[in-house]
């Protein structure tokens, strides 16, 4: 019994990628936590075939589930050492949480925006939402400013459950915001803030399913969007973006997990955004912290976990990576109407 | 007279890829410092365009070179303005370097490498060398080790003037460490230093543009090169490491540069390394800064530099990102021989 035979296993029960480096990075991952989310966290692996590969290894003897734990059996420790496995270790820069960058001229709004975020519409399961910390947003905004993205520039936000538009307002940076979503409740609570505090922000109530409004084609200088992780998902909505900037030069952002996405499906994107026009300027994983929601009960992912325990609402495991694109040739996207269910796909494990 | 203008111009006369943003970067960067090095570093243009460009903007007037400073006259702010371009910002995390890791467990080691650097062999213009920092070294190490590339995993390094073999051995954690390198006084170095220090890494005299010896294929978990800038150069060194892979799951570290590389290139790359069965994981921008080589009197780009000034040794203004790929498929590389120069094409600064 080793890795292999684990990474076929998973493979035939849920016809979902798995490599045998996945095996060894659930293992790896083990021998630093006993509990399911910092397993899942750390080992970067999507999460529905990560509850199978933790089964299989439960069948083979070197798991044991034992209340809220998960545990090495004498015989999985045997078969970590006897593969050279090592502890899975996280070097996050403490000050900067990881993500290379200081908040600077972001700084001064960060109180005001915490302060708005605190009455912001709660996240629903039906429109796949689940928002990131304020850091992260502040975060966000401080890389935009930094790769020249922000100041001066001509901002579309698309799905913005993550108050993007509000934090780039509030910074005074920014020539023109806009933020589309399909919630109302969002549209509503970004328009009464914008009013509130006298912050130039369009609001739009907007299906991504639709093609883009004519007027927001080839209209703006940078995008931003955390799609949802389905493939065909997740390219409409990058699609979008894409579609609505001005041209070459033009930068899109996007968030990517590794949770509901495998590397194989990673690829897949990054292929198409290459083919379309685009190039990777950045991508730095673990950008984005997720404040659980509280719907965590009733997602897909969670009758699979082989042990069960309510995270706390601040106890970040969903984490995504910031990509940055820019386009280097005329985008080739087309705006289409999407027909269809985009947000569920194998992967899919919060929806 | 625009930024379109400029753009034209600079493509006409130089056959370079140039967009309008591109000059928006150099007129940011302006607008942040007077300073030659300052500009080619803050606006991350391809330094043989960037020459061409401001030469382009001295011609429109919008730029004065006094001595050793670059200054925007009066019609250059003017632009500036009607643009609405903010100028250049960085926000480097002050403790991490903008790279977003801890050195963690590769500290201990520090000093020693630091110590073993100091009589390392100088740079020279025949291999295109430029070596990183020592501390661009280090954080590199730590990288991998975060990203569990490192522990219990054998590690080949192609191009070894950054010394990456010998802080990899230092730490004690891979199984295995191998270095190629065209240069006979880096490989005698590595193994004299070995040798001494008792650590075991294998240094193998090698130059790239031959197949791989035989034995090094699908033989490593991890391989790290820091390659020649020319597309050509650049995707044969990658396709070497990738050759050297066991399969999929297996990791690749490369470093890429804007210096020498528009984003046209950097494009033309990530799709080749997707091509041949790789995903990118992370590319974070300026991990990697250099130390000034001896040699920079007389590379290509100093007689196209507008204003001339030496820059000092610890004074980095060459960085390049960190790239890590993961093989999600079985690797598409041919294993032959190359012939002819592989170090330059039209947008080297630095051979």
């Amino acid at each position: 019994m080793d890795l292999h035979v684990i990474a076929e296993a998973v493979r035939a029960r849920t016809s979902l990628p798995f490599t045998d480096r996945d095996a060894e990075r659930i293992l790896a991952a083990i021998l630093t936590s006993e509990d399911i989310w910092r397993i899942i966290d750390l080992s970067d692996v999507p999460v529905m075939a990560l509850c199978q590969a933790l089964r299989e290894m439960g069948k083979a003897g070197w798991l044991e589930f034992a209340g809220e734990r998960i545990r090495l059996t004498p015989e999985g420790r045997g078969l970590i050492q006897g593969a050279g496995i090592a502890p899975a270790l996280e070097l996050r820069c403490p000050r900067c949480g990881g993500r290379g960058v200081e908040l600077g001229p972001v700084a001064p709004i960060a109180e005001k925006f915490r302060e708005i975020a605190k009455s912001r519409p709660e996240a629903i399961q039906d429109y796949d939402q689940g928002y990131v910390t304020e850091e992260s947003t502040l975060y966000r905004i401080a890389f935009l400013w930094a790769r020249g993205d922000l100041a001066g520039k001509e901002l579309l936000v698309l799905g913005d459950d993550d108050l993007v538009s509000l934090a780039a307002a509030l910074t005074g940076a920014p020539k023109r915001v806009v933020m589309l979503d399909i919630d109302e409740r969002l549209v509503g609570f970004v328009r009464e803030v914008a009013r509130g505090e006298g912050l130039q922000v369009e609001a739009l109530q907007h299906d991504l399913r639709e093609p883009l409004p004519a007027g927001l084609l080839s209209a703006f200088d940078t995008f931003f969007c955390d799609p949802t992780e389905s493939l065909r998902g997740f390219l409409a909505f990058a699609g979008r973006g894409i579609s609505a900037l001005k041209g070459p030069g033009g930068a899109g952002y996007m968030g990517l997990t590794r949770r509901e996405a495998s590397l194989s499906k990673w690829r897949a994107i990054q292929r198409e955004l290459l083919e379309r026009g685009a190039v990777l300027t950045d991508l730095r994983d673990d950008f984005h912290d997720y404040v659980n929601w509280p719907y965590i009960e009733t997602m897909r992912s969670w009758e699979h976990l082989p042990v069960k325990r309510v995270p706390g609402r601040d106890e970040p495991w969903y984490r995504s990576a910031l990509i940055r694109i820019e386009l280097v040739e005329a985008p080739k996207v087309a705006n289409e109407r999407l027909e269809g269910d985009i947000f569920t796909d194998p992967e899919a494990a919060t929806t």
